[in-house]
């Protein structure tokens, strides 16, 4: 059983961060909230999100599990306002999941979980950690955007760096430590990524929050961070690219 | 003869609902004003509408016909600003009509309209009869739009309801008697249509605008509403799928 | 040696107007200012500008040349808001500009120029001379962008004309003499241009510009305007196209 009602601004949030990485879904439900754990077909990135009872309106759910379809929801997400509360209740007869949104009503096919097992999340113990808003980050983006296709992240005593090499031009943003809200860093710590991924998650977090990153050298990144007013969590873990010499 | 000023505003409004439709309209114009009919090539739909003198800021006519390219139209339209006055004269010997926006002068070849015949209009009696704000009706297109390519529509004495099914999923929005501008319906009146020539008519009617539409089961419907402050009419009518078991 | 500091919005309205002929220019710069001719490559058009060191923020420079290719100066002018400043260096050892905008470091491999020579630009004796508003032209070409490839100016001593004739319908643009900042033409002279050169130019000119038009009777045109709030002036070539009866 799965019943519960919810602001629109909140539910997009966080079917933005989901869908960087994936269409179809698995919530895994349970009275105190909803958890997913998820990785791209190419296995390249990781996400774990949790959001807790207290980020909806109302929600009585038993231990369930809920496939989603996200194009589907955000076209759902489309009926609605700044504002709105959108209702979901779980038909369990029919596979189906109920939004109601104003006086629109609509059924969703919830799509088969049963093929869907949840991904092993690491346990990384990772070197540097900073603290910075993602705005910083989105500014680096834009400006790397048209170098290259991997973007170098380095933490070190000084500050966090964004940078990109191409064949004839570079970019670089520094953020000195005075600007960052933290800085754990005893060394120097870089690695590389993919452009399009970190983009995509750095683009579809919202202005002015702020993301916790943890980096090693050639080692995958953590970013963390708030949705749902701080009811709810993302952990979100991309590969590096080594370079081979 | 035919010379008249027009707000742009006006023009717009009643291009933007004929054009829906058909491309190439013909213009029956005398004294007392312009009107026209129409159907699509597929025949699936029908057009009348009428505007009277009064909707002009001046108007002087003969008795006379004026084919029109609404494409053509558009890109005039285009060239004037909310508020201002679009004139248009017809120029007899070379079978142009000549508009003037501030100080541009745009002559426009007219359509040849010997071969296009009036409509005949079928005297429907429909038993339902809805009166309601236009904005209801684009938020049940806007739900209805990912899931098939037919709306059903039902008027019963509880209210009006859109409502659409598709293969897995499924939309409907109702809307309750007391927040219909006026219901008749005696029993329950539904009836399918196409999706797109109802939702491309919705969308050009302007919001605010009530509609009446009448309705009976797997017949047409006829949806009316006006124009030009109301000084113009506007008679829609569409035919329903109707669906073999 | 070059090093200046510039407002992005000036920048911006610099790359514009030269970005609608040509991607790769060569600017010359000497201790007061920046210079530029270029040819489009079907040689229908020229374009002369001249930008002086008080255009800038600040402004240290020896003779140089500068090979810039325009899209790439686009994309770091995208990541300037309106009131930054950007900084540029030229780093004489690797052919680079550097540029800074707030603390990103963008270097920008330069385009060589050692093959660019500057176009000769044919001094013109034109009898008709126009001052206008870029407004008016600009309402002038949204009019013809339907009608034809080509557009006929006109200046008279009535007043100046925008024309464009199609294979059913035309359209006219007049401003009468009053209308105008000022016009000196003792006869009437016309010459055809290409739309999308002109279209283009125009559209590139800043809203409340008052421009130079000289013209002639199937002569070249020249438009002349300034930029940088006067600080830089630019001059427009545009080959007419001489009609074969």
């Amino acid at each position: 059983m799965f019943k519960a009602e919810i602001k629109s601004d909140t539910m997009k949030g966080l079917v933005n961060i989901v869908s960087t990485l994936i269409d179809e879904v698995k919530f895994t439900v349970d009275p105190e909230g909803m958890s997913l754990k998820a990785v791209d077909p190419a296995h390249v990135a990781m996400i774990e999100l949790r959001i807790s009872a207290g980020a909806f309106e109302s929600y009585v759910a038993d231990e369930t599990e809920i496939g989603l379809d996200l194009d589907k929801v955000k076209s759902v997400l489309k009926l609605a306002s700044s504002g709105d509360i959108i209702a979901m209740e779980q038909d369990d007869d029919h596979g189906k999941l109920v939004f109601r949104v104003g006086n629109i009503t609509r059924r969703m096919h919830l799509v088969d979980t049963s093929g869907m097992s949840d991904p092993k999340v690491p346990q990384l113990s990772l070197s540097a950690k900073v603290r910075i808003a993602v705005d910083e980050l989105q500014q680096g983006i834009r400006a790397s955007e048209t170098i290259s296709d991997h973007i170098a992240l380095t933490a070190s005593p000084e500050g966090f760096e964004l940078s990109c090499e191409g064949d004839t031009d570079s970019v670089s943003l520094i953020v000195p430590k005075d600007k960052l809200e933290s800085l754990e860093a005893e060394g120097t710590y870089c690695s590389l990524f993919p452009l399009d991924y970190f983009a995509n998650l750095v683009k579809a977090i919202p202005a002015g929050t702020i993301v916790n990153i943890e980096l090693d050298k050639d080692y995958p990144i953590n970013i963390r961070f708030q949705i749902a007013e701080g009811k709810g969590k993302v952990d979100y873990l991309l590969a590096p690219r080594i370079e081979s010499d």
